[in-house]
């Protein structure tokens, strides 16, 4: 499980759309939530847009990893296509908020590895986040301030990636996956195999 | 300080030379040992050769990280060029065997990261240690025995790759490299960095 968050404006979803696209092994964890769908929007591609009493149904039944109320809305990582990607030996990335990331590690599942992606300036932040979007100062000051909030949890990651340069950043966030994978915990077939180099030869 | 070991056959050596040569801030641990040269050995590159009563005297004012006598001869990691390295921001790599690594980890420094490196099979390292010296049947089982003994040791390394590849197994150790100096608490400038980014613009 790799658990990715940043302040928008970061550069983050850029990141995940692109290591999707390079990792075959990679799969990305959607969430359910009860808000509408924007212009634009997939259900089941952006989330899983479902009803209140189906959500509330499923909280019920224990079948979210981690959720949340948002204002009036919903939002929470179902447990079934998670364990399904799991269970099929493939990595599933999360994209979640300092909250959703503390919520996952609440959920006692091990095997986790999560990354901050930081903006490399704060003037860059300010700048990615006009240029995005085109608000008003007003809107703009308002991320920043959310952004502030949220980069204040970079210590509760494991590894702290600082997105100058896209490129960079999605190798170094690869590199981060290869080297876990090689850890020695996680190479279970290592003591079978290491029995096998010192018995005789077939 | 980057701790890698492996049995003779499974191509560290060639790892840590293409490691070396692609990486500047990478620099090796040069051991001093107490043995004669071999034709070819260099003074200052291949190890410090140095006469026994100096070693003892050395071991006398504690100026080595790890030491240990291999028949008559003492071998020995010295202090002063680590520490050197070390202090100008570079990552030094030791080629050590297990009894070293452990000696290192006990040396109490925190910063290590260690990585075994095995053959791919018990077949290919048998070929490996044939093809390389052209010794008798006697001496090959006898280092086979040897790596046997010295593989027994992977799961005291935080990391293990299996070197099928020696270009795939570069890119590993590479991977490592990079993944640990991503890691939150390596990044020892953040706390100011996230400061600066909540603050007014300069």
């Amino acid at each position: 499980m790799l658990v990715m968050s940043s302040p928008s404006g970061a550069g983050k979803t850029t990141i995940t759309r692109a290591l999707l696209k390079k990792d075959d092994n990679l799969s990305m964890s959607i969430s359910a939530t009860t808000r509408a769908p924007r212009p634009g929007e997939v259900d089941g591609e952006d989330y899983f847009f479902i009803e209140k009493t189906k959500f509330e149904d499923m909280v019920e039944k224990d079948e979210f990893l981690e959720h949340a109320k948002v204002f009036d809305n919903y939002y929470g990582t179902p447990k079934g296509p998670v364990d399904d990607a799991l269970g099929a030996g493939k990595d599933v990335l999360f994209d979640v908020d300092w909250q959703g990331a503390r919520d996952l590690r609440h959920a006692a599942r091990d095997d986790q590895v999560s990354i901050f992606i930081l903006p490399p300036s704060h003037d860059e932040l300010e700048r990615r986040l006009y240029t995005r979007a085109q608000d008003s100062e007003e809107v703009v000051q308002k991320r920043m301030s959310k952004a502030a909030s949220e980069m204040s949890h970079w210590g509760e990651y494991d590894y702290i990636v600082i997105n100058v340069d896209i490129e960079d950043s999605v190798a170094q966030v690869e590199a981060i996956m290869t080297a876990e994978r090689l850890k020695r915990n996680r190479q279970t077939g290592l003591p079978a195999f290491v029995e096998s180099m010192s018995g005789e030869e077939a």
